[in-house]
């Protein structure tokens, strides 16, 4: 590109130099998504100065809301005292803390934390850690991992492929060594079987794949305690404890993708035990530690799994895996700073007092006839909406979306499943006013269905 | 962990609760990395207060060196007016100004930029395109990547397993796809041969490689312009332009890994064409970017290759790769300060004026037995030692670093490596009293080894 080139506006610069995540390909240099410049609370501010709900929370992450000038003042004054440190070398105080401060958020020992640079690479290293574990306990064919269908881990290479979902992908899969187990997904429960029969059945699964393909082949199994990207799938309420107990009589490693639930999404620092009532071998974060102020994942992980790894156990050998960001002081400055928000004032609390309202205000939706499906968990949930088939669920989805924007809520449907995952600090009348514009968006779109005769057959 | 435990130090935190990169697991939990809490200019300060030159430069990022205020004061005002959003939604102008800013840096064409959050997710989504590329032209068959020996490209599974290096690892490689060609280091060439011939011998070996495996099975080339952490190997003189030619020939896309080469380590903000003379089809960049204050990197990527796979090549083709961190309003508003300080304090030109004067101290040291080789290009050089076998040549490093450290300089070498990579405002008279202190630390050393009787049989 020429240097002499005209200044044009921050659109079309994106237009012309940006490679979006999810760019559609057809589509690239035609056009560029919107600009955002501020956001404040629970609200981002359009072009026009007009305040939006942010409905998924940037992407759920903005746990305690924008605008923090007490995030701002961390961030600035970590820069200065000491804005990077090299890992491999050194240590900050900010991340030695931070790991201290985590260890007594986790369940049971998962007290070691390593530091990555979001979820993707968090996920990455947690699989490489599995490597690890095994080739030094000399199992070298024990590297399997077992995801479910529908999951999303990331965006690495090894993470997506974890990530086994409907939509076809342009990308090929690193591995030969994942095992797809069953969604836990209550739409796809027989007709006549409960709840607890689908979490059995889900289990017995799991007991079959494992006699399949050989217990010392099979390293880990990675699970998000509610499967988000995937459309908010809540497990049976037994599930989690089967296949906990599964993967502990077979020494498999248990891995809980808390990226979107860590950190206050259900109600609690970490969903794992508090609300899915089982302690794994690591714990996956990212997003909420950070409020997305700042880039930043990692793991926790068992002591007692560590020790069998360390030590005597290890001599010669090196943990070889790292980020030149892992651990980075301003990142663990802005972590603490959110944590201490949470703290003060009482973040986790007010979540679940404020969820059943939530979890209420979306299952009321289910009163029109275009809402298929209503589900949910602490601040996050999901209206899933009807449509004869693929480009229809598109265009349903966008014309809810477009008719909330309008109506001052940001959406962003994944196809035809509209989450909410709003800023954690939102309050009782503002989800009210989320319900209200949902509500309202659909009723608008079932009237445009019908004035343009493009009503679905299925319902 | 009980959350009644007694606060203690941060070393104690880190001792305790940290796993870092690349953790000796013999010693985990029996000891801590250095703690620093404070950095300013080129200078670490260690616990004690004393100040340190950064040898190293952080990890090979620290270009503009620590205490910037104007870095904490860009940061903060971008926290307050947008921490976050997702990039999957909307852009933000920072980002948007950063790409179009990037895009008027890089050579030829190379006018996208794509946005992650390091080195290793940027290698790894450029190496994710490459499959994205060739499965939309219907070339399932060409994804190889062609990688050389002692290359480090990062450290997610597919990064790592295009990092073929000396030291065993106690991880998987994710992919049989990665084809390794030899390194283009000085110390491999056979007696007798010119540099020049060297280059033309790695060419042919390469022509070899391509006629063995097919060009139809080869996708990619990846390479750094120096490879940095294998040991800083400068390749001949003509290395680039041939491999360069011979990829266009075959239609194998070259990426050019300029994770530490970027952003001024050798007097330009790239190097692919000021100083290797080539222009690549894609461009990764990481460190630099923002001299490490805020996580952040990603690739640039040619116009007409992208042109290849979008627009009316891709109906309903999407780029389904991307991080909730891509293009991060505090990292991009972060990396734009960066480039300002560069051009306002003319940190490339200061770059190309000291690097002879660093370049010729190195080759200086010479003069010492101890010393077997000396390389490097702009402001990044290596010493290496000399030692009889692993053992020898890891303690003899040690050694020279703790006298360095003593005497003022961090140098943390890679084994006998001793290399650095300072921060790009160093003035020409830290250079020479960063050599004295080298000089003196390979001195002291030499005597060491004299006076236990332990001077390496191998010189």
């Amino acid at each position: 590109m020429s240097v002499t080139e005209p200044q044009t506006t921050s659109s079309e610069a994106a237009r012309r130099h940006l490679l979006s995540p999810a760019e559609d390909m057809a589509k690239l240099g035609s056009a560029a998504r919107p600009l955002l410049r501020h956001a404040e609370g629970i609200h981002l501010f359009d072009a026009d100065g007009r305040a939006l709900i942010d409905g998924p929370g940037g992407m759920w992450c903005s746990q305690i809301g924008y605008g923090r000038q007490e995030m701002a003042d961390a961030i600035a004054s970590q820069v200065m005292a000491l804005p990077y440190n090299s890992p491999w070398h050194s240590i900050n105080g900010p991340a030695a803390e931070l790991a201290r401060r985590i260890a007594t958020l986790t369940p049971g020992d998962l007290d070691h934390i390593f530091f990555t640079t979001g979820g993707s690479t968090a996920v990455d290293s947690a699989l490489r850690f599995v490597q690890y574990f095994n080739n030094v306990l000399e199992r070298p064919a024990k590297k399997k991992i077992l995801v479910r269908y529908r999951s999303y881990h990331g965006s690495t290479e090894l993470a997506a492929s974890c990530s086994p979902r409907p939509q076809a992908s342009p990308f090929d899969t690193a591995d030969p060594k994942i095992v797809v187990l069953s969604s836990p997904d209550a739409r796809d429960r027989p007709a006549g079987m409960s709840e607890e029969e689908h979490g059995l059945a889900l289990a017995a699964e799991f007991e079959r794949v494992i006699a399949r393909e050989g217990a010392e082949t099979l390293g880990a199994f990675i699970a998000e305690p509610v499967q988000a990207s995937g459309g908010v799938i809540v497990p049976p309420a037994n599930y989690f404890a089967l296949m906990r107990a599964i993967c502990a009589q077979h020494d498999i490693l248990f891995i809980a993708d808390e990226v979107v639930t860590g950190f206050g999404r259900l109600g609690h620092w970490f969903a794992s035990e508090a609300v899915m009532g089982i302690v794994p071998d690591l714990i996956v974060f990212a997003k909420g530690v950070t409020s997305g102020y700042v880039p930043m994942g990692g793991f926790a992980i068992s002591d007692r799994i560590l020790a069998r790894v360390s030590g005597e156990h290890a001599k010669g050998r090196y943990f070889s895996n790292g980020y030149t960001y892992s651990g980075h002081p301003v990142a663990a400055a802005a972590a603490l700073a959110n944590i201490a928000i949470f703290e003060r004032e009482e973040i986790l609390a007010h979540v679940r007092a404020v969820a059943p309202h939530f979890q209420a205000g979306l299952r009321a939706l289910r009163r029109y006839r275009l809402v298929t499906d209503v589900r949910g968990a602490g601040l996050v949930g999901c209206v899933e909406c009807a449509g004869d088939d693929d480009a229809m669920k598109q265009a349903i989805g966008a014309r809810v979306d477009r008719h909330c924007q309008e109506l001052g809520l940001v959406v962003r449907p994944i196809v035809n499943n509209c989450v909410l995952s709003p800023p954690l600090i939102i309050k009782r009348a503002e989800i009210d006013q989320m319900m209200d514009i949902l509500a309202k968006a659909i009723e608008l779109t079932e009237a445009d269905l019908m004035a343009e005769d493009l009503w679905p057959k299925s319902i």
